[in-house]
């Protein structure tokens, strides 16, 4: 469901990828890290691209991230992006460095780049050396892979136990001129011996400082990707990475900027729409779960609490057997840390009021358990005691959560 | 397994409990809050006894222990407990409060005491009117079901969810005179729709002040009740409370008594087996994780990481699936929000060593499923980086935890 501003200036394109905004092209192959599956997926924009990234909070950062870092701070530009899936390189020590940097090189000159103007990206075990022959022979044969029309190829072999490739490119206007922002992602599922990653990439041909789209994407991103969870944990490879080439030719957009606002939703339509596809595709979900949280004090309060909802285990259970077990919400509530008062509490299970100032209402638990049957479960929670709000996304605890992550290496 | 002052210096009492210290009495008996299994408990002591009790940190905080602090902070003697099962009397604003009183009062009455030296307690539904009727009803027989071999009778009243009672008695010497220290709790298990409760009640006939023995339970469980973990959800009734009635007639034990240490471990020994049991029996739980992390700068982040691993639902499901996936162990490590260097790093898994100085060693896989596969799990984790150690426990996420915690109201 979309805003107002959503409604009447983002254009949904058909089939759009990341290789939607103008010149942007993308490629996916097989290269051998995987047994079958797509395990090599580049994105490259004809010119250098004002490019941003936010990173993991783990503390082991693992190799790839570091080069990528290193690209970046050399120059906010970048042209390329190479991931593997199949091989997190992480905790891989020195050697995982250097592989990493072999793989920078590579991609640089296959494509006659500096590597500078390179980022790399992996996705997979954790512990174990990148095969970085298998990687440099399949990106040189990625040239031939590379097409505008590809980048759900890319969608693909960037993921692991992802059961869906995540896509999507919106067009809005800026100036009267069309601008093309498109996004995929990988999810946090996580099977034996992965390491979990998320991983998401946006492209677009807007015309934007790299300062400005730093701030831009480290704002969004806090209110999409860092509102998800499946299971409280946070892998060493995470990443976000956006590329905006100026090919739109908009006047550089600011803040200032007359459609500020709608690049500013446009952006966060994406970010947000890719968040809650990973979110409904955490391991073994059956149902989205949004949770929104209303009337708290501070915005750090709002998401807060929503966040705690949302990763409760035993939240998480009682929506996958359908149960409208509020007291569940309310104790996630209380061990958010922040001060509430229980009677002026409301919460609402899909269309249904269970909670009105603290007190159960007279609700019938067979019409609750029917909200929690859907797809998408909502759960509104209002503390009445603010302004502040927050929204926050997971998936129903499962047996086939279980089953997925306590299976042995295949 | 005892430490050296622990296998020299305590005896354990064969089907001890909190009714074998010198003068106290307990009783448990079915009142009718639940179907047929006990769900009414008492302990007294013949004499007021100093007394001291640690809260839960959810903000929430149920009738009972409103009611039970004021009872404590009236004069830190007890010399009665009441506890039911069945109905947490949570989330049940003025009325609970009432409730809770009048289930004081009722104590009071029957065993001829102050209210303000009865404590009362309650596990089960949130969010439901106490059926207060049954529990006075309930109150005017416990008389006769009190007995000094009671004891497990009151350790099976106050379970819900857990699958055997918790109970056990210690026999130490201070001043040459026989000390007997008593526990008995009840897990964190929680099935809908219940709340999760963590309850636990310590007796002992040794003479202490109460300020001392305040101190000394706060200390005691941060390294005991406050170091599990079954699903990182914290109740509104948790609740540890201590009862000490000087009936073995030492002098008052503190940290310049020569007997003190020998105390301090009784004490802390019967909490810690009082956690693992808990650990041990957490809702689908087929095994005991046991996690030490030493070489840590601070006691606080030996807790922390030691707590993260063993609360992680990715290494939570490994474990069930008795799969040496250090990777998701390294990334609790990296969530802890500390600061540790990778290269540093020691994992052993039961006794073989997976990771040396970050370095996956040459394990064999099988040998490591079968250390996965005892009824108690050791995950020992060496940082090299200081001198600071600590323990906790948890247990594996299974299916059958799913199955609990997702099924319908019956």
């Amino acid at each position: 469901m979309m805003n107002q501003i959503e409604q009447e200036k983002i254009k949904i394109i058909p089939n759009g990828s990341i290789s939607s905004p103008k010149g942007f092209k993308a490629g996916g192959i097989h290269c051998g890290i995987r047994k079958k599956k797509k395990d090599l997926g580049i994105i490259i924009s004809d010119v250098p691209a004002a490019s941003a990234a936010v990173y993991t909070m783990n503390i082991f950062q693992a190799a790839p991230l570091q080069v990528t870092k290193e690209s970046l701070a050399d120059s906010p530009y970048l042209q390329a992006v190479v991931v593997n899936s199949g091989n997190a390189n992480a905790f891989t020590a020195e050697q995982g460095l250097w592989d990493a940097y072999e793989m920078r090189d590579a991609v640089a000159k296959t494509f006659n780049l500096s590597p500078m103007n390179v980022a790399v990206s992996s996705t997979g075990v954790i512990g174990e050396r990148l095969p970085i022959e298998r990687i440099t022979a399949g990106i040189a044969k990625l040239p031939e892979s590379l097409s505008s029309d590809n980048g759900w190829d890319f969608g693909e072999a960037i993921l692991t136990t992802d059961t869906f490739v995540k896509s999507i490119a919106i067009e809005i206007s800026v100036e009267g001129k069309k601008v093309i922002i498109g996004g995929t992602a990988k999810g946090s599922g996580m099977i034996h011996p992965n390491m979990a990653t998320m991983l998401a990439f946006i492209t677009t041909d807007a015309n934007i400082h790299p300062d400005v789209l730093q701030k831009l994407l480290r704002d969004v991103t806090d209110q999409s990707f860092n509102m998800i969870t499946v299971d409280g944990d946070t892998s060493t490879n995470d990443m976000v990475l956006t590329m905006a080439n100026g090919l739109a030719e908009n006047t550089p957009l600011d803040e200032y900027h007359p459609d500020w606002e709608v690049f500013y939703q446009g952006f966060t339509y994406v970010a947000k729409q890719l968040a809650k596809w990973i979110a409904k595709d955490g391991e073994g979900a059956t149902k989205l779960v949004s949770v929104e949280v209303h009337g708290a004090t501070s915005p750090m309060m709002a998401k807060a609490i929503a966040k705690k909802i949302v990763g409760s285990n035993l939240v998480k259970t009682a929506i996958y057997g359908a149960d409208g077990n509020w007291g569940r919400i309310i104790m996630a509530i209380g061990n958010s840390g922040y001060q509430v008062d229980p009677q002026l509490i409301d919460i609402t299970i899909g269309p249904i009021t269970v909670l009105k100032h603290g007190l159960k209402t007279f609700y019938s638990e067979e019409k609750v358990s029917e909200a929690l049957s859907q797809d998408e479960v909502k759960i509104h929670v209002d503390l009445h005691l603010g302004n502040c709000s927050a929204e926050a996304w997971g998936c129903d605890l499962t047996y086939e959560y279980v089953r997925i992550n306590a299976s042995y290496r295949t």
